[in-house]
This record gives C-alpha cells, sequence and structure tokens, in this order.
C-alpha cells in the first residue's frame, strides 16, 4: 500500500465498474485511508477534492457501492474498483455519471445503459 | 471543449474501454490537443505525462485504439472512451492494465477477462 503512487495531492483515480454488467459507473479519487477503509469495510469510500474528507457514497446519496474486487494497473497508479451498486451511482439519479454523448460538434444526453444487458 | 475543467496541468483523465465486451482497459491523460485528434481521426490519441508528448497507441505499441463513442461525466471532467482496440492495450502484452488483483494483504497477477465473455 505504501508504494502506491499517490500523486502529489495524496490521491490516486479510481474507477468504478459495476461487476456483473460491466457499466462504468464513475471516477474518483481515494486517498491511502480511502483505500484501506475500502479494503476492511467492503463499503467503497473515496476522498471529496471538493470537501477535503472521506466520502462514503451512501452517507451523501444513500446509496451504497459494494466492493466485489479491487484491481490496480500495470503501474499501479489507478485502482479499479469493481463493485455492486445500490440505486443511482450518479447524483443525477442516473445509473452512470457518463451520460453525455459527444456527436460530432454536439454534446447529447443520453442515459441508455453502456453494459450489454 | 474550452469549457471542460482540465486540471492544472492541463490535463483530464481518459478510461479507455472495450466497446462491446465492457472490459477496461486502462486510463490515461489527455490534453486538448489530444482529445481534438481523437476526435477528427477516430484513433486515439493521449497525453504521455512521462514524456510530456501526444501519445498515438499505435506508435508505441504498433496496436491502434479506435474509437467507437466519447462521453464525458456529469462534472465533464473524466472522460469515458469506448474503443475498438487492436491486439493488447497493455504494455505487458495483456488486454486489460488492470490484471493485479488485491487479496487480502496479496496482489495476485490476474490476467482473466474482466468482461462477460
Amino acid at each position: 500500500m505504501d508504494s502506491l503512487p499517490f500523486d502529489d495531492r495524496g490521491l490516486i483515480p479510481a474507477i468504478a465498474q459495476q461487476y456483473d454488467t460491466g457499466q462504468v459507473l464513475m471516477l474518483a479519487w481515494m486517498n491511502r485511508a480511502a483505500l484501506v477503509e475500502t479494503l476492511a469495510t467492503g463499503r467503497v469510500c473515496y476522498w471529496s477534492r471538493s470537501r477535503q474528507a472521506l466520502w462514503r457514497k451512501d452517507e451523501t446519496s444513500g446509496y451504497r457501492q459494494w466492493l466485489k474486487e479491487l484491481r490496480l494497473d500495470c503501474d499501479g497508479d489507478t485502482v479499479l474498483l469493481l463493485v455492486d451498486q445500490q440505486g443511482p451511482s450518479c447524483h443525477t439519479g442516473r445509473s452512470s455519471c457518463f451520460y453525455n454523448r459527444v456527436d460530432g460538434e454536439d454534446l447529447v444526453v443520453d442515459s441508455r445503459s453502456l453494459s450489454r444487458e
């Protein structure tokens, strides 16, 4: 854990992916404490850059992200969280935060599933 | 494009996901020029933080990432690239960079597919 290349803010980006559908839900940031708590409790905890505090998703949204598996990439500088998301992942009420699709010069709001369900 | 919240280095994180299997391949960084080139050519171009240069994947690996769809998250500060990856995405020859799985206190090298194929 201590060998992970946290950036100069002590953070590492974390991708949350719904474990069974493959849908990419969100990208957020973790510090060492968030990572330790996530692994210890099985409930995903991030670091909120805006609030400068640990951010347990259910505290703000009421919906938990349960950790199924935690992976690191080849450089160890990105986390992939395979999760089971209860309710919407996005604060807009959508299942995924990635609902803005670039279509030529336009940005189209498109909340259809990115998974193969 | 100019309204995107690039960070103080002029960068935005970009997640590459194989469009048909859902496998998360890698996370890299884009600046404005990389984003413009990717959208114009349909071949994914990143910004290499180590080389401080535009990084077209096929120049280093020989394998192209073709862009299928580009999405932005709710805050507009993360890109999701749905791609068709030719050959391995990772410089280690694996399809995905996320082959290190945390298993209790251990890190297990695990290159089985993350998709539901």
